[in-house]
């Protein structure tokens, strides 16, 4: 009765990113009833050598998509990353749910013990798979989702803890 | 050979609040090499209405000591968030980890089907404790941390996502 790696991943994945998307259309929302350019929002820091937001949802996806097609053992989808808009931002997380909706249980369950490896500019990471999903992909995807979502806080979108954690 | 109960929660939420302690430590460095009282980071806010910093990180420290509790059945340590300056915070994440390593898998590990009940002020929601643990406890806690990071962030404080990350 444990719990598999894909119910530990997947689902967590959707569900957040369905929440991170209305989170967007809130912000869109209020970009037009104040009639700025919802563009500015896209490129909104909390310090100049931050990345904006728009990279945050970009790396929220690619954490997500990463990590399911680590442990299933196959290659993400690559995507561009050329958003700079509001709405091309949302058809990012939506390509990004589709992909996750594709993975089937059977291909991440019993990636525990898989070898993952992860290059970063500085360094290569070796990890199980299930020390990997716990320690690298989970705390990763939320502290970039959790940072769009407060860069949307900071300039003044109505928006709370009901709007991330979702209907649960 | 499924990750179970315990390997899903404990041993995150143990390196994460070892991370978020080091991050404040750097908190209160920065706040002394400038010259400026360090409770003024315990105050500070993204927005108005918004939660302070102090609160940031007792509510992470609830939802890791709340989860913890209620995947084993017991009542966890209660704490009366009356922390105020930077010190008293850090030692408010030290009593906190110091619980959660007082939780053995033992007492945890089973209980994805434990019925488990939240109560906010506005509503009541029962769970599985699977459930409860991947679209309740884990997004909650990786909220607060994160928030909490950002906060320090747009402060000035020279800290990056291998902080928040830690050692792998």
């Amino acid at each position: 009765m444990n719990m598999s790696m894909y119910q530990a991943s997947v689902p967590m994945f959707i569900h957040t990113l369905k929440n991170l998307r209305a989170i967007l259309e809130k912000g869109l929302a209020y970009a037009e009833a104040r009639k700025f350019d919802p563009n500015i929002l896209a490129g909104s820091r909390l310090f100049p050598d931050m990345l904006p937001f728009s990279r945050q949802i970009q790396i929220a996806s690619d954490a997500a998509k990463g990590a399911a097609a680590r442990l299933a053992g196959i290659d993400p989808p690559k995507f561009e990353d050329t958003e700079t808009t509001l709405p091309e931002l949302i058809a990012r997380i939506d390509k990004t749910l589709d992909f996750l909706k594709s993975v089937q249980p059977a291909q991440i369950d019993g990636s525990e013990e898989r070898e993952i490896t992860i290059k970063t500019p500085r360094q290569e990471f070796k990890f199980t798979g299930a020390v990997f999903l716990r320690h690298w992909a989970i705390p990763n995807f939320f502290f970039h989702v959790t940072t769009a979502y407060n860069l949307l806080r900071h300039a003044g979108v109505e928006i709370g803890k009901a709007d991330y954690l979702g209907r649960v």
